[in-house]
């Protein structure tokens, strides 16, 4: 069988929280000099998590929109793999707790499972995909990615880089979104930048100078073997001009103001010819070593003034959801794409993006697409309809949030106990936690806010002994409890619901 | 290009630890009957992991090992995946701990980053692999899998059903050990067999009947999927006799004996014509739900009966490892894929090895290898060793196997501390942990004791400010410390001693 062609995304969505802080309201609540965060961090607003809501409630939400968006069956998922950080378990994939929506439908037959390593999880779960797509074991049903985090940091300047996020992608051969084959480029070492050693805390270890530099340096080696191969594959010489848009891992927005203009440098450093206007200017740093470029104050801001211009028209506009929402982590270079989809929905067509993926510790991977169908691509803006769903967000204060995270931070290694906010708080369609019981199993269930719907919907057996049970209470439907402890008479028995 | 054939295992290695405790004695001490963990489980040894040793080092030996053994440069790997779910960084993936080889060679270019789910990620990094050497970024390099864990539990029933070892491979096109492609069966589910919330701790939490119905669940579901597969891409009935040798994930010998039986009542549903002989007997248990079949002890009893004979062909010889080291999750597996390497070298070419791997949560995917190259298998055996190998370590008693494990309980959130043990008793060629620093960054050392050596190989200065440093003291090269943290100038000017 012919490898298939033209493999990338077909469908795309985003889950981020209902709840957010605004960054101005925490420079003023942290008492630090107005700026500090909205201009500092190029932050405007952070997404946040409530109690009821853990790393594998929020996948199954962003998992279940997708789908039932674009009205695609479990039954046409052949590969399903999660990207995140976030753990709640040291053995227990996220997938495994997805593939509950498939075991009640009746299917098991779904590859994949979780990749980990800071952010860049999500990344290697579309590269496995993507692959998977083209190998002999690709039977003609999608792969899905889900990757995102639940990003907090403990009280200090850090705090304000958190955020919430969780991206959901379908990936499969002809898609709109076109991953360009052989022509990506990996820089992978070992550095404590950021980790997470800790097993008692839900916080990271951060050395932030220095993961800043990690960052830069996996950029220069990334774009430099994107690059050699882009030249080698396509026979024309690259630079920054081969592209239409630039996506950035984005753990703060001003680190990817810092950081786009080195692609310029680095277009500069393969061939001064490559940009002239740019030439004299770089000359002038002609004898920078790489260590000093990381981090010499003058050089940082020589290519933040050379690149205005093109940032406004590559970057600007990938920088919708990351800037509203906070860091998502694994969701991050994805949140940049979708962005990018929301705003310029209508002039992608044939437009190739270039996306950089960092994830601490250090993985990296520079990428690109090409636009091959912009009706595609503007279903996936309507169906993910970011900015109205940014907009529908309910604003909580500082004190809240604080609240917030000091309540993860009593509950982290707590079991047997329900959360205690209300399920009427949760919005429709979400996922929620139930319960972390006695032996610390998590419980979900989805809000669904309509009581007779669930009894109403059609039902049917599924495979024998193997469905989990779905429980019909308040107006919501629990996910599976107990479920393989159950006697077998009382699980042959039992009959599922769903829509 | 057209897709690579042939795809699999071109190299394979194992590291075990050096030390073990004998089944026998720790019946003794744990005052059990005789025969309670060498019949009733299975097992004869258990490998046990010095204070000196973690996931990362005992990985770092597994790679370099094997590396040397077939004399492979670090830059032909395109790819290296680990597969372990013994976390001791919640972000950081055990392979950017690899990739500190790799970078003093000068080499960042290297996709893959950790699979994680119980037991299976090993086999995940597996299928990841064989997809890239077929896909469009396949790109000549090998791709590498390193997978392994130490397996510790609690004091009790479950203590003898821990073990040790990290298996390492190479693979490729045009392979010796041929993974039949487009054949393999797959069985998620969600479920609490196996798992770690607890994250002050290193021990899982454990249902152990509840987690031998789920293996013989996904066993059932993997075999199936894998016998439609097999019939409809080679057009004939597929049954057990299709294969010469069968390898399972192997928690503890005992659960194998039970389990491979189930193959043939599996191939009597699909066709009671399978095994003319069997007939007869299935008929008796023709009304067993799926649920009882998995519990009813009579039945079991009979699929153990039955099978006697073909176990001893099939499935002995893949049982050195796993009876000795006892269990490595994620290796596991692969621990019964080289075992039988190591027993019939002679008596592969030709031969259909059928692999069952299985990971708690739960992730199991049944596969093949066609063993395309006698010769190139005899090569693995061969520099493998084991047989030599577990013959030369060394026993403790159950009271230092108890110490040991009480002194991981004890340090398992420790940090700022070097381990107590003397690195003379490390054995050569070993990584070991030589810190956890102030920072909780992990540092570690490989055992030479040849204290000239390191100093008089060949010197190479690697890419400018990212390669890690060498330490040469007390006859052993330590691996880099605070890399990233040295002043630049430090960094140009130093020099990397490597052989």
């Amino acid at each position: 069988m012919a490898r298939p062609t033209n493999v990338g995304i077909h469908a795309m969505d985003v889950y981020f929280p209902t709840t957010y802080v605004s960054q101005t309201d925490l420079e003023e609540f942290d008492g630090v000099s107005a700026g500090k965060y909205t201009i500092g961090l190029g932050q405007e607003n952070m997404a946040v998590c409530g109690e009821r809501e853990d790393i594998n409630s929020v996948c199954l939400t962003a998992m279940e929109n997708l789908l039932e968006k674009y009205g695609i069956g479990y039954d046409q998922i052949g590969r399903l793999e999660v990207g995140t950080e976030t753990i709640v378990d040291k053995s227990k994939a996220v997938k495994t707790t997805l593939m509950s929506r498939f075991n009640e439908h009746g299917l098991f037959d779904v590859e994949g499972i979780d990749s980990k390593n800071a952010c860049y999880g999500g990344t290697a779960a579309v590269l496995n995909s993507l692959a998977w797509v083209e190998s002999s074991s690709y039977d003609g049903r999608y792969a899905m990615v889900v990757c995102g985090d639940i990003a907090v940091y403990e009280p200090g300047p850090a705090r304000p880089t958190g955020g919430a996020g969780v991206f959901a992608m379908l990936i499969g051969p002809d898609a709109p979104l076109v991953v360009e084959p052989g022509v990506r480029g990996t820089h992978m070492e070992d550095v404590y930048d950021f980790y997470k050693p800790t097993m008692v805390s839900e916080y990271p270890r951060v050395d932030g100078h220095l993961s800043n530099a990690c960052y830069l340096r996996a950029l220069d080696g990334c774009y430099n073997r994107y690059a050699d191969r882009y030249e080698k594959a396509v026979g024309e010489p690259f630079s920054l001009s081969s592209a239409d848009y630039s996506v950035f891992h984005a753990p703060y927005n001003k680190l990817v103001q810092k950081s786009f203009g080195r692609y310029l440098w680095n277009d500069w450093l393969r061939n001064p010819t490559a940009h002239p206007e740019l030439d004299a200017g770089f000359q002038e740093y002609a004898a920078i070593s790489a260590d000093e470029s990381y981090t010499d104050r003058a050089f940082l801001k020589h290519l933040v003034n050379i690149s205005k211009e093109r940032y406004g028209q590559m970057v600007q506009p990938t920088e919708l959801i990351t800037k509203q929402c906070g860091n998502s982590y694994c969701g991050s270079t994805y949140a940049g794409l979708l962005s990018l989809i929301s705003e310029k929905q209508d002039e992608l067509d044939g437009k190739r993006v270039l996306l950089f993926s960092y994830g601490s510790g250090l993985a990296a991977t520079q990428f690109s697409i090409k636009v091959a169908d912009g009706a595609g691509v503007k279903e996936i803006a309507e169906k993910a309809d970011v900015h109205a769903r940014l907009a529908d967000r309910t604003k909580i204060t500082p004190e809240e949030f604080t609240a917030v995270l000091a309540h993860r931070e009593e509950s982290y290694t707590k079991f047997d106990y329900s959360p205690s906010r209300p399920v009427s708080d949760v919005a429709k369609g979400t996922y929620y936690l139930t319960e972390i019981d006695a032996l610390e199993r998590r419980h979900y269930a989805r809000a669904l806010h309509t009581s007779a719907a669930p009894l109403l919907a059609a039902a049917q057996n599924t495979a024998a002994g193997t469905a989990p049970r779905m429980v019909h209470r308040q107006g919501v439907r629990a996910l599976p409890r107990f479920t393989s402890l159950m006697a077998p008479a009382v699980r042959l028995a039992r009959r599922v619901f769903h829509r």
